[in-house]
């Protein structure tokens, strides 16, 4: 099953409207005649030997083979009992960078024109590390774990971001004032890498005042580093400033060309199988994708279409302001992989 | 010194332009005729018996003597090896709810308009309790604490602010999705309170969720109630939306009537003795103090002749986009406590 010259992705399509639109990035993809097949794989919460939860085993093999993925939104409710899938992916993968550009889109109004930076989220531990006691009856602690090798690796990748990307500066977010010794180690990581790379101006903010700032003016920010909480926080406030999560991408990244490109929105079960949905945050995540596997004239043209597309407010989904349906955008050839002339 | 029918409020100036904000207070005060004497406290760090740093005893016997305290900014170098003088004195004297009113200011022009909510901040728990060990070389934990007696005290806290103060619904910020024991109780004592106060609308909301929602719609919300850091961030971001710190007022709150008012902007060493700082941040927390006194008359007049002064854009210091010098205020007699007519 694999043609030549075809790279393959292992394909999540995830719950509720991840199934339809992912089809509809299939469809862009071939219709953009780009150079990839697909691995479909379900992710579902499976328990292992010892009750212990993972990545169901199909999913796992596909990715430790194609090292890429493209994956919807999963579902996990609280009351599930498992953990965060999304998480487990990113744990098991070891996708230790969590990156997610967020560019105005001309033609999408919000508050806010001109932004254009790029939140880099620590993945793998800080306050996501689990650990969590009951110290007596009615006292509970959870455990922030930071440590300098994960700091050191994303500090690094920050930076080595930045310059590959030509953008020109990276700040490091913190509340070393309060955490002095656990954001205090973040924060000397992201300094040592700072005198590292010298090219990169670096500057390093709390993150109340990052905030702050971004609300006032969030044009001042290129590339923010920081623990994974508070990138959980900044990404989605940055997502805000340009429309939501439904137009903005993610990427995970991990060691060696493995990596997760990912919708971030929900499943949204309400509208779920109706063709209502707006594929444009699960689209731009391939988007991300394709570049981080060298396809970039196929990924400078879908990306031309898919804004094209909005600019025209022509045929926009719901979210967008508009009432067509997704396929008829399809059909108006507009996101068909073909840029405007 | 105690002058019949005057209350007695510790005035704690503060570093930088802390002296000369509480100055101006002092004079907005007397032209409102509010019947209060200060009583002047410096507070920096000292250490006691055992290293511990402590609030100086002048501070603490005034304070523990007139319960109410109004604050300027307080410098805390992270270099100076001693805790944010801040957080000691909110600890110090148990003020365990942090309240910022955030509200659209007519005439000062921000990208939102139509702000008007609440932020609850616990204030002596979660992130900042200050636990942290090194675990080997390299391996860093911060302990977030949460305990039941602290969630229920201010979830039963932002339900009763709401009732007094007319506000119809509360939210709670959390990532019990992640932090499940933690946030996880203090969502459950959340809920609890909710039970208990019908008459109030209750929701619950992501972190992340709320951040995106707040910059696309900040509307939507009313009072938002929530643990330690989420509060840190969310209080500055919500300053953000009306303008930033210079215009923001805030009030640590405990139990028996003892608050500390305080302006939670920087202490601004740059312009300090200069007569250009901005004293409308530490005039708001006054109003809020002189409402928390009863004294809701002057609180009124004071808080309409700022709004005033701000909306006639005659005299406004720099930060505002003028160019007065705040004494210009003071001689134009807007903020002299007389509301226009
Ligand atoms: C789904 C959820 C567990 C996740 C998180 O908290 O990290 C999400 O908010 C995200 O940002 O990817
Ligand atoms: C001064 C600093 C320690 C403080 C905090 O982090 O709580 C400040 O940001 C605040 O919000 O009052």
């Amino acid at each position: 099953s694999f043609i030549r010259g075809m790279k393959t992705v292992t394909l999540i399509p995830g719950d509720g409207i991840g199934p339809e639109i992912s089809a509809a990035v299939m469809k862009i993809f071939e219709a953009a005649k780009v150079p990839i097949q697909w691995e479909e794989r379900n992710v579902t919460a499976i328990q292992g030997p010892g009750g212990k939860w993972m990545i169901p085993p199909g999913a796992k093999e596909s990715m430790n083979k194609t090292k890429i993925g493209l994956k919807g939104p999963l579902e996990t409710p609280i009351a599930a009992g498992h953990p965060s899938m999304n998480l487990l992916l990113r744990k098991t993968f070891d996708l230790f960078a969590n990156v997610r550009p967020c560019v105005s889109i001309e033609g999408y109004d919000t508050p806010y024109t001109d932004v254009n930076l790029v939140t880099i989220r620590e993945n793998t531990e800080g306050e996501y590390s689990g650990i969590e006691h009951m110290i007596v009856d009615g006292v509970v602690q959870s455990i922030k774990l930071i440590t300098e090798q994960a700091s050191q690796r994303i500090a690094e990748y920050a930076f080595e971001y930045a310059k590959n990307n030509q953008r020109s500066s990276v700040t490091a977010v913190h509340k070393a004032n309060i955490m002095r010794m656990s954001d205090g180690l973040f924060l000397r990581k992201c300094r040592e890498a700072a005198e590292k790379h010298k090219d990169v101006k670096f500057t390093e903010m709390y993150l109340d005042t990052v905030c702050l700032n971004m609300v006032r003016d969030p044009t001042q920010f290129d590339v923010l580093v920081m623990p994974n909480l508070y990138g959980d926080i900044l990404s989605d406030l940055c997502a805000g400033l340009i429309g939501g999560l439904g137009v903005t991408p993610s990427g995970n990244i991990g060691a060696n060309g493995v990596a997760i490109f990912e919708s971030v929105h929900g499943t949204a079960p309400d509208i779920a199988g109706k063709d209502l949905a707006n594929p444009t945050a699960l689209l731009l995540s391939a988007v991300m994708m394709l570049r981080h596997m060298g396809l970039h004239g196929q990924a400078q043209n879908i990306q031309t279409a898919c804004f094209n597309t909005i600019q025209d407010k022509k045929v926009l989904t719901k979210d967008l302001g508009g009432s067509s349906k997704f396929s008829a955008r399809l059909k108006s050839g507009l996101w068909l992989g073909h840029s405007k002339t």
